[in-house]
């Protein structure tokens, strides 16, 4: 019997989980994951990236490593830009079109704006690991610049707002405070660090929405405990190169504005000519195959799936890998001729870390983690689940490191047109 | 007595020595670092990150940080245009001229073409952060591209030249040599890596022509042992998009030219008025003040100085060093009215590493070390020396991990492309 072929879109946490899931499959399959990066990005980390508190290498685990003990799993770095759902050939941007028998598309998401007029031409993001490094860049170059001229920080040179109150916005304006008060208030001895303010900007009424109340009223204490400002109810009409104005005509002027409002599917999506679900992710039936083509399954936020009371799922990590697990053993059933199973997902709990000794978790059974204990749980289960043995080791290390003196050793600012020059053929 | 102000261009090994040292002095002076970036590069380990063995961010450690405690001594991140040594100015790129009372320059080397026709335009280099990124990106993308399209291999979309047998050279070949045979050939199973190759072209007749002739005699024996091609009395004649042509007229197909040939005194020695010496750099006298302006010092790879017999100093980081702690004490002297002292530079050794377990060393006293005593010294001595104690430790995990797996867990590719994506203003 020849072998199957399953070709991956995407190797973020829902694609490498089906790619590794079927290198243990008990079926013929063999596995081609494709990326148009070489690495894995553990997302739950770019706000660390973001502010100096890791590098970027130590949340990249290349891919080639990841699956180079899973003998039918081949990598291939490649840009999608369609697919070929007749001849069922996956097309790339620069080579042969990839042939498959089974197709998972996992192409992720990226930031969307929502509308919202300015955020494509001044907003920064915080969705891939460029986006980390430059919002690192970013801020950085924002202070040495107010360091050379104070008078700057007058339009708001120092301040940054931070657009949506999720997991990722609370995670990135808790950590930028310490960052401002903790480390760069001692970089630059001459400048009122106190001056450099981040502003939280969210258009419901409160941080955390998914959250349970006791971790809301948390998360908004240790945020403004931090030096957080924190405006609710305030959707944000516009952003330009002097700040955001709110739909109230508030005016908040601030030199950088970090878009973590919410995302999208990502730009292929576009490309195939498949129906949409809510929020513009791939239509999926119960068992996460597109209906006119049972061979194609969607996964993670590139999917529109919806559990038996039609509510969709949350964008999470743990859907997306749930998701995998349950699409390798739906192909391992069709290879059996066994009909698929509808997918269910188990919550196990989400959580969000505010700062040092701050975290919120809600495990399942309404149980709530805060303060030193939620901490804690964060920190280790993000070791646990970051790929490669050498980058928890690193990454412990930065972490024991940044605890125990209040640093954050990784301040590098790298210039795109230094790294840009292609001096090479 | 009011402060005297002792501006130091350049924060590499020379310039960040002058500011440390200074920072401890007895005398009434405040130093200004000015860099146009806001870390130092530990550029011993540049090879080290273009061949995915380190991350870029663990051996640039902050100068903000470095400094932080030197109360004295203020950074500025800004590019030197130039200098008014009437009026003692020190003109940036992009703000207010900074007064000093004393100038030390140490604005280091840049790579050096020595005339060879399309090194500009075609070759890499190892010279700092932004290149070694660069020199990673490029290998990792050409085994990329052999992948996909293995015919390209006949065109030396797989070879490598380096240009230049002196330690980085070396240093670069035997760790490409490393990366391709142990780490890459894993990565790619179904490419035939044993056709990618390093090939060392050096314009003499040896390797390493500072070191003694059992090192260099090591050092061939072990860059074979490790598959690197040598090809000794083969000046280059010109580089172009495929490969390099030899004086001799025989061609090298290479997709991939890295150019480690030698080093010219950084292009602000073309904007300073001032006498240049042999090899370009920027001529001083005996206690490396610059004969018409003694309030000006020059050291390292910036300064064209030379012993008491006339023989220009070696271009290393000890040279640089040493030269820095006798620039701090000549502005003591000339503070306490007293006159400044002829340098002396005390050849303390020099090492080069070859591989794993591989490392040649010269010390003083004929002392020679190789094998893996010369590689553990070589560690241990680099582990020393890197700044921060926190780099020190990811580095040493990185190097065990290396040394126990076989493994570079630092193959990240980003494109300059996402990089330079300025959402921002």
């Amino acid at each position: 019997m020849d072998r199957v072929r399953v070709v991956v879109i995407g190797a973020g946490f829902g694609g490498l989980t089906v790619a590794r899931s079927l290198a243990h499959a008990s079926a013929p399959v063999e596995v081609v994951l494709v990326d148009r990066h070489n690495f894995h990005t553990f997302s739950p980390l770019l706000y660390q990236v973001a502010t100096a508190g890791v590098a970027p290498d130590d949340i990249a685990p290349s891919l080639r490593g990841v699956v180079r003990r899973d003998r039918n799993v081949e990598f291939e770095m490649v840009e999608v830009v369609g697919v070929d759902f007749e001849s069922r050939r996956v097309l790339v941007a620069d080579g042969a079109p990839i042939a498959y028998d089974y197709l998972v598309l996992a192409a992720g998401a990226v930031s969307s704006d929502f509308g919202v007029p300015g955020v494509a031409e001044h907003a920064l993001h915080l969705k891939s690991l460029a986006d980390a490094i430059h919002v690192r860049r970013s801020v950085l170059c924002r202070f040495e610049a107010s360091d050379r001229d104070p008078a700057l920080i007058d339009d708001g040179e120092l301040r940054v707002v931070v657009a949506g109150g999720g997991p990722t916005g609370v995670e990135l304006s808790g950590a930028l405070a310490e960052l401002f008060t903790k480390v760069l208030a001692k970089d630059f001895r001459d400048l009122d660090v106190q001056r450099a303010e981040v502003v939280l900007v969210e258009a419901t009424d409160s941080v955390l929405q998914s959250f349970s109340r006791p971790s809301r009223v948390e998360a908004v204490r240790e945020l403004r405990a931090r030096g957080v400002e924190i405006r609710l109810d305030a959707p944000i009409a516009s952003v330009d190169g002097d700040g955001v104005v709110l739909r109230d005509g508030t005016r908040i002027a601030a030199r950088t504005v970090i878009w973590c409002a919410g995302v999208q599917p990502s730009p292929l999506a576009d490309a195939l000519a498949l129906p949409r679900g809510r929020g513009g992710g791939i239509a999926v039936g119960p068992d996460l195959s597109v209906e006119t083509r049972g061979e194609v399954f969607v996964i993670g936020d590139f999917a529109s799936a919806a559990d038996r009371r039609g509510r969709p799922y949350p964008q999470l990590a743990p859907v997306a890998m749930q998701q995998a697990r349950h699409v390798a053993h739906s192909i391992e059933r069709r290879l059996a001729g066994r009909p698929t199973r509808r997918f269910r997902y188990v919550d196990k709990g989400t959580m969000a870390t505010i700062g040092r000794r701050s975290a919120v978790a809600e495990l399942p059974l309404r149980i709530r983690l805060g303060g030193t204990l939620g901490w804690l749980s964060w920190l280790g289960l993000h070791l646990v689940f970051l790929i490669g043995f050498r980058n928890r080791i690193v990454v412990l290390v930065n972490w024991v490191w940044n605890y125990l003196t209040w640093d954050r050793g990784n301040r590098v600012v790298m210039p795109p047109t230094e790294l840009e020059e292609e001096r090479g053929p």
